[in-house]
């Protein structure tokens, strides 16, 4: 039916590359100075990390995706299974046609069965906070699957371009400091690649979100996703979009700046493990990455985990080469611009 | 003969892509603030105004353009209809040639006919009025489509290159002040693709003028427009100002810094909503678009409306994802910079 | 022989392309205020200066080139006709030649007879003071075409790159002191197209300097010129130094900030006369051209005329549009910077 | 057998371009001040300089290189002719594998003969002193050549890339430190071609070593090269780092702020002797090459002579062009920004 086609499309969309923001996420900017004498053994760099009160393997995490219903199934059980092996965490993407449905979509008990240990998240669109969903439906979502925590993705750009989209977001930051309150899972928002921006962010952690992704711009763009989908005006209004967001380094600093506590996952036009470490050392916790894994989610479990191998080793590499044994150094490293 | 003719090349040449200014408009350095939380209905999304004292259903301007007659019948009919359906205000292009003929020349009152109700604005070059013009032609042109205002458009540059063009334009000032005051509607000046400085701006207003058009450089250049139209000499003096002008975006934040009442219309270079929503956030109180408009202008009414409906879709949507519920709180809007 | 096979060397060699510098003459980032409401007759607009006491038509100079004694002869005739007939200065080429050889090289008195009234200019290289020539030859020079002020040029980066070229430059400040203190006429220094620096000019200036040429980097590079005359450790060795320079926009500013009084003239990539406005702006008396004259000198002098006259309009057509009367206006103009 | 193997893969790989840095060294930015009448005679400009107590006929080092020991044979002995001819200094490779099988590998008495003049450098890498090496190897490899100093590579990062290095870096500064107190001769640290940091010059000075080589990034890039060597993750890794690392000319700031007497000598897409220049005028000593030298040293002695004297005439050329008749003068030349 039309929400699964518009999942399916989705996924052909990103792939073709329609979807890539024409902004520049703005990690090539920031240059992290290089260390010729790290004093470590490569060995010895601790990338494992918490989040949410569960152990890491590396700040990494799979972003929401998730396709259609046939397909999802096979993407889920490879990300899912990749997490688990890697000890990253794995975000799965909105659970609304499963829970409307019944059928689970590739996004039930299956999941965490192959995944026992990982930080898992539920997800959920806020829209349907002010259109009907409460904390019962929260509950549900994180059940499923048995989350560790709800995602809440705020996409208002995109419904709004999404002639069949949910355009009314009023009432959906009060809906939100209900859902923190009632339910017993943390509660974490984020974008989905326009970026959060301080006010907002404040306004979130003020109504007891425990944590924000800050999906900014520079990687896929769902104005441009919707545009692709459409027929010609829904295309025409969408491309004046192109370039729209807060940029993913810029959205990192100013976030960081405005919640100074507050766990912060960076995504967004990631590209690399050097992004990654890059993201960290402006205040990110995690950095998470969505369109860029979408080949190897589709094609095996050993694609996906060689996918993010790679990730991992590029950010400890990054790690030795400025001399940082823990992420906590890796903050502390000097930029360029402050050398 | 001779005028009309240059008129009907304007089209060409500006259809053509010969008048393409070589400057950069300067809105994608301006940067909004993406808001992921609007707290709005898309559809609560108030884009009304009123310009001198007439309402808008949006802050959209169809610039003065004008054909050889036989065209500009069928242009200006067109331009009209669409500007009557959406609300939207409208300019007529010179109604010089229209005025010494006798001919309407696609001017006449079955122009407001089909618009009964939006902002009309009539229009004479500046240099006519220190060439015998005076309140009574500028009467004539106004009671001709029954406007609203009178526009008149400042174009030096485009005159110097003319080979045929009005090069002297001592004492145009001071004939602007008693137009002014002679006039029982309001006059607005406007530029055409040069951009007004910050001193024209406040010479303007001191003498009477009611609002002004900045008709800045990064779009249309009616130099080059006019060396395209002429021969060796012609074109050759022309091409030395492919980059002249002060860029739109600029134009804005100069004029309305000099002139912190006067309703600002931004136009040169606009090419989408999403600098719609930038203009206004820079000072502007409408923006406007001219050769963009052109090949729906010769199309059909439906083309035309279809084409501003996307525009007025964007803005919209550009309102929605900074959270601004209307024009004013769209002002106060953050830019990335100030972030 | 080798001295006239140099010289037309250059001539094809510049022709070609092969002499262009990698550097950007800075002219693009200077931008003139438009100005909408010019408050003048086009007509009206004040080209003409004075240039050690010597009236011009227009602040424009034919820099000094010179071909091999045969080509020589048409281009000097050519460019004498144009300079009389606009009334604009004229600089001849390097007349070592003719010196040495006694044969006049096409800059005999036959000049001045074509260019009665011409602030012409006489030309040789400052190296030559400290190997021979004193004020004599430089009388000699002087009179040969009647000239009413002699050109010394500095160019010791050429010299330096030319396998045979004049590379001890001890003593030449001295002896162009002695010069300026000995000679009848005023004497003008400048370089060949890689600026004069504030602390050369100051020097010159102090030792009795009537005037200054900049002669910036950004149009003929004559490093890269002797480069490709050369066989290939001369190319290779000239190849460093395509980027070499101080730019012709920058030069003037710190030219004049340097010397206040002094007159100083532009050249170095001027590409028109907005190229000539802005360096007007920027502090200049005059500006120069020699690449881009050359095709139309070796054509015919109407070439030639042609070639200055849409220079000469195109500089009037940019006072007009800045609102400027004269070139002392001009030189008040606002910046875009600065507004 | 393996380590032969790699050796003889980089010459390949750095000579197919595949080793090239995506970031840019910074000497563009740079810009001398043209001096336009310099008061020398370019033979008079004295490019002589001492660097650890020996003569040198330019500020030139022919940076560390070696190949397979068949190749590495014929490389070194033109290289080591062509240092002697110039009267420049010369680096050799790394003897490590020399040092492990008793062949010299091109690396042996032979060498010193051919240069007996030269400030010549041993090299090892720093990573085998905390895995076996101590003062005992460092002198044999002093001795092998008859070294006037020891180079000790800092390497971390491509190390850390090639799945057999050395990613041990504990105790490495300790260890230069024994090292630079036990050996008679000076000890001098380098990078690669990701740059010295201020914090690690500091430390290295601190512990006695007496000169530094920045080796920044903007030319070789190791990562790279390890990266097209490996197989497929191995080059994914690799290619994160592609941007990575100091760039040269930031590099020689800093270190030179850092560190304000020790000898610095600057490395790392030093392209000609421009970029030496201005290499100088940063703060530099010495100026390097490797890469660039490639083609040369596998062809004959004439070629590497050739291609530093090319270098060498650039430099002479650039100190006769901004006035500095030897390298103190040239340190004091104004840059254009500080004009
Ligand atoms: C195919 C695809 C489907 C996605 N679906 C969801 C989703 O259901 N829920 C969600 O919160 N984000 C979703 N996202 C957004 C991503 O989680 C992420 O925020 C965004 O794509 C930016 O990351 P990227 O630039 O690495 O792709 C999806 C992304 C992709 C590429
Ligand atoms: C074909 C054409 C004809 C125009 N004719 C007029 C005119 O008669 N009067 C006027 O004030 N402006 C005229 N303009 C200028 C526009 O109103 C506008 O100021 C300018 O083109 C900059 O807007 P743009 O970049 O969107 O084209 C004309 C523009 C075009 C493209
Ligand atoms: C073909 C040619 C010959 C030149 N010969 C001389 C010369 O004899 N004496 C001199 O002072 N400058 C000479 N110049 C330099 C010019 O006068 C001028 O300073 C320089 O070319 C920069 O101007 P441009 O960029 O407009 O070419 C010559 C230039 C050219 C193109
Ligand atoms: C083929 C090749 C082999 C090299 N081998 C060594 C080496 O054995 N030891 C060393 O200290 N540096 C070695 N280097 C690094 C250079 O000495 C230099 O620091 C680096 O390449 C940056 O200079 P470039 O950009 O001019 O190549 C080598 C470089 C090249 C190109």
């Amino acid at each position: 039916d039309g929400a699964q086609r518009r999942k399916s499309d989705h996924i052909e969309v990103v792939r073709a590359g329609h979807a890539a923001s024409a902004c520049d996420p703005g990690f090539d900017a920031v240059r992290l100075v290089h260390c010729a004498l790290p004093e470590l053994a490569l060995d010895e760099v601790d990338l494992s990390t918490r989040l949410l009160g569960k152990p890491l393997a590396a700040p990494l995490l799979i972003s929401a995706m998730t396709g259609g219903p046939a397909r999802a199934e096979r993407i889920n059980i490879h990300l899912a299974e990749a997490a688990q092996e890697l000890g990253i965490a794995f975000a799965i993407g909105s659970q609304r046609i499963a829970l409307e449905r019944g059928g689970a979509a590739g996004l039930g008990a299956e999941l965490r069965r192959r995944a026992p240990d990982v930080l898992l998240f539920a997800n959920l669109g806020a829209a349907q906070f002010v259109r009907g969903y409460g904390p019962e439906e929260a509950r549900r979502a994180v059940e499923m699957v048995g989350a560790d925590a709800l995602v809440i993705h705020l996409n208002p750009l995109q419904e709004a371009i999404q002639p069949e989209g949910d355009r009314d977001w009023r009432g959906v930051l009060d809906a939100l400091g209900v859902l923190a309150a009632a339910l017993a899972v943390p509660v974490v928002v984020k974008e989905v690649g326009f970026g959060l921006s301080p006010a907002v962010a404040r306004a979130l952690v003020a109504r007891g979100i425990a944590a924000l992704d800050v999906a900014g711009a520079g990687g896929t763009n769902w104005a441009l996703a919707e545009g692709a989908r459409g027929e010609g005006r829904t295309r025409a209004v969408a491309a004046a979009f192109a370039d729209w967001g807060v940029p993913t380094a810029i959205a990192i600093r100013l976030v960081r700046a405005a919640c100074p506590t507050v766990p912060v996952i960076a995504s967004g036009g990631v590209r690399h493990g050097v992004d990654v470490a890059k993201a960290i050392r402006l205040g990110a916790d995690l950095a998470g990455q969505a369109a860029a894994v979408l080949p190897a989610a589709m094609e095996s479990t050993a694609a996906v985990v060689e996918h993010f191998t790679i990730l991992r080793d590029q950010l400890k590499v990054a790690c030795f080469a400025t001399g940082a044994r823990d992420l906590e150094a890796l903050r502390r490293v000097p930029l360029l611009d402050e050398a």
